[in-house]
């Protein structure tokens, strides 16, 4: 009992030598130059000249118990029976769930704020305040009959992250704050990421809102004021965060692909993020009695929708690159009745690449079948309106290595990769030096019930973001 | 003053001879010999061996104003907004639609009763009541987004005819019946005329509806029950009619197709009814997050209903004749959220013809078209469903005669004509002789808001079916 006190002293004392390894820059610096070594020392009364334990950080314990319950814990919160979960912003799920990760936060002893349009910010103040932050976070959204892990994992993961480095007395310089996003997904108002992209200060974001509705006609802020959220644009604004906010910005995710498993890898390192773009397509026909206006006499808007969604996939594949995708994942009919013939129907497409320009070909060929379709059917094309076609984003160089040296350190396989999957980092990036951690999931599984990450793989992601984001935070 | 008086003295008198018109199997008979004229002589107290009164029933008087009234007045019962009209199955709205036309069958002077689906019957009572009625009537159910003519103009139309003959003296022999079946369409259960095939005697829709639900699950039971309707699928068979239970059915409908207006015709004598079919398909496929999931590795269950859509309108045109129509109605896509891959898919396919052999074919080619698209694809075809699959219907000669000969007497033009939609005749074909007066439509539209007759065609329908109803009355 004795030996091992001294042995968690020893570490404690040890732990900012380890920290910095991995940042040579700073490693020549002598010690006495260097503020964290100073204030290390002072603060553990032992001068920090011993020998190195390599084993050290990989003692960090994680409470696997705790988590694993607060997983399912926050699952509970869905407006679909289990496995499946569906939390929709603003709904009052939604709400329940945010309270849920609020009180954790408080119960890491976490300075919780949020601002208008609901993005959660727990703040561990480092003994260098006044410098800027070092921040990690992901969202607790989840879009209709999907699972329990997408997003979840970096925020709940998050704050256990923080738990660990307390519990390894570990005293970060700049402060850490962990940020809950406001829907990432785009179910209700059809706009990915809103609160990070709000974060980043988009500008044209809180105009369109003020004309967006969801598919109940629901206004934003009517949705927002509902969740005593924004009450108008002004509000909105105020979200808005400046360059430089964050020294850095760090998110834990499930890959939601199959590499790191069918690898048998512990950690992806992220080094850049796929471009996404999201359209939404209108056509619109005549409709009629499905049995009295003969075939030769019918511009079916469904039909229209069909070839359009057929077409997407083949200008997906044309594009050579395995990178490239295009899903069609809403396709609505009106009136929607068997014996009627649609007279309109609504697409939403996603497509994206890690190369712009190569997605952006798709667009413009997706485009032109839509206008060749409808000409060809006698549809009006009634609106082909690009929701958001946003740039790819690159892994700053210096979290790249920090993750890096954070896996070795812990011992744990790790991979550089690529995400496919877009995350509120892709906008985080806009304002900060940005990367992300991937841990693996069951067959790449995600965005439904089967979407599952092992606590052990869970773990190895909270020990990797706890051990980058307290070498951040000393940098 | 006085000398009107006298001439509908003299109509009332002489309208027995004007209805005969058109059977010569009646005329053929003495006077003395037919118990109809006998029963007019007493009735009137004029033997009726007076001269011919050409123009007597073409100043048969509808009254315009009230019956356009009572049309606007059916479509406010709606769930959306006008002009389109939604009346479901079992709603609030269908329920006081109900109420109002049960009301106007009252002011009819009709006695009222309902059966336990919801078909609702007003009769009036002719002079020998013991002889098998003659009933007319259609639905007033509505589509999602529909209008307020198709169903309508045959119920509110059919009770104006009982008015008509009532103001014009006349007495009907045969007892006259008016009905107002329940759900016609197949909106919340997937069953068309539902109220006429129970009429008919459909066991095994009485059997099947004991597991039929809406698509919020709600069961057919629950929700007859909700209306004050059918507790079990006993009372559910109380509802079926012996063959003969009726001597004639004649329904008026607008023509839902181009063909009347086109050709300015005022009156379509239909002389069959096309045979349609339903069908449900469902596919299932692995899902997944539509940035993560390559398209390599993909089974989309939303393509592969795409690509089913097609096919149907591919076999449809196949067939080689313009009677042959097939329609996807209804699509859904499951989870449906733009960036996730669809997991499963909902068809809902209408094909029809007037050659049931010719139709058949249709199914089995898309029967065919489901199995190699699922192969294809690697995605499950988890349901394909013939959920009716119906023969065609032929009018009666001797009604056919009694239509034309009432459309000639009344000097309106007419052509005989086919059905492509089908209607409630189609079942009541099967207990009764049946027969239907169509009339002219804007463009032929229907099931939708656009859906127009103007009162001078509907008024020219109300004397046909009049007068037929009191030919065959007195036949």
């Amino acid at each position: 009992m004795m030996v091992q006190r001294i042995y968690l002293l020893l570490l404690l004392v040890h732990l900012p030598l380890f920290f910095f390894c991995g940042f040579p820059a700073i490693l020549s610096l002598s010690d006495a130059e260097d503020p964290a070594t100073k204030t290390m020392e002072d603060f553990s009364g032992y001068p920090i000249h011993e020998p190195h334990f390599p084993n050290s950080v990989s003692s960090m314990s994680v409470d696997i118990h705790s988590l694993q319950k607060q997983i399912d814990e926050l699952s509970t919160f869905s407006d679909t029976p289990a496995p499946s979960v569906t939390r929709i912003l603003y709904s009052e799920k939604d709400v329940l769930a945010r309270r849920y990760v609020k009180n954790l936060m408080r119960l890491s002893g976490l300075s919780v704020r949020e601002d208008f349009v609901g993005n959660i910010f727990g703040l561990w103040e480092g003994y260098e305040p006044e410098l800027a932050p070092v921040s990690t976070g992901s969202h607790i959204d989840a879009i209709p009959y999907s699972g329990k892990y997408d997003g979840v994992v970096g925020v709940l993961g998050a704050i256990e992250a923080i738990n660990v480095l307390k519990r390894f007395g570990f005293k970060p310089r700049r402060s850490l704050e962990v940020i809950m996003f406001t829907s990432e997904e785009p179910t209700r108002f059809g706009i990915s990421c809103l609160g990070s992209r709000l974060l980043a200060g988009d500008e044209a974001l809180v105009k369109s809102l003020d004309r967006t509705v969801d598919n109940q006609n629901v206004t934003f802020f009517h949705a927002a004021r509902s969740a005593d959220y924004a009450n108008d644009q002004e509000e909105l604004s105020s979200v808005f965060l400046k360059e430089g906010s964050y020294s850095a910005f760090v998110e834990l995710h499930i890959e939601q692909g199959p590499i790191l498993e069918e690898e048998g890898i512990s950690i992806g390192i992220v080094t850049a993020i796929a471009a996404p773009a999201s359209i939404k397509v209108d056509f619109e026909g005549n409709g009629g009695h499905a049995g009295a206006v003969l075939m030769p006499n019918r511009n079916d808007a469904g039909l229209a929708a069909a070839e359009l969604a057929l077409a997407v996939e083949k200008h997906a594949l044309e594009s050579g690159s395995i990178d490239t995708v295009g899903t069609v994942g809403i396709l609505n009919l009106h009136p929607g009745a068997i014996n009627s013939i649609p007279s309109k129907s609504h697409l939403e497409i996603d497509t994206r690449d890690i190369d712009e320009y190569r997605r952006n070909i798709v667009i413009e060929k997706i485009h032109q079948s839509a206008l060749n379709i409808s000409q060809k059917r006698g549809v009006k094309l009634l609106d082909f309106k690009i929701v958001n076609q946003d740039p790819p984003a690159l892994s700053e160089k210096s979290i790249v290595k920090a993750m890096e040296s954070a896996s070795q350190e812990l011992n744990l396989t790790h991979k550089k990769m690529i995400s496919r999957a877009y995350h509120d980092s892709l906008f985080m990036a806009r304002i900060s030096p940005m990367g992300m951690i991937f841990i693996p999931c069951y067959k790449g599984y995600s965005h439904k019930p089967e979407e599952f990450a092992s606590i052990e793989d869970i773990t190895n992601g909270v020990k990797v973001l706890a051990l980058t984001l307290a070498k951040l935070s000393l940098h």
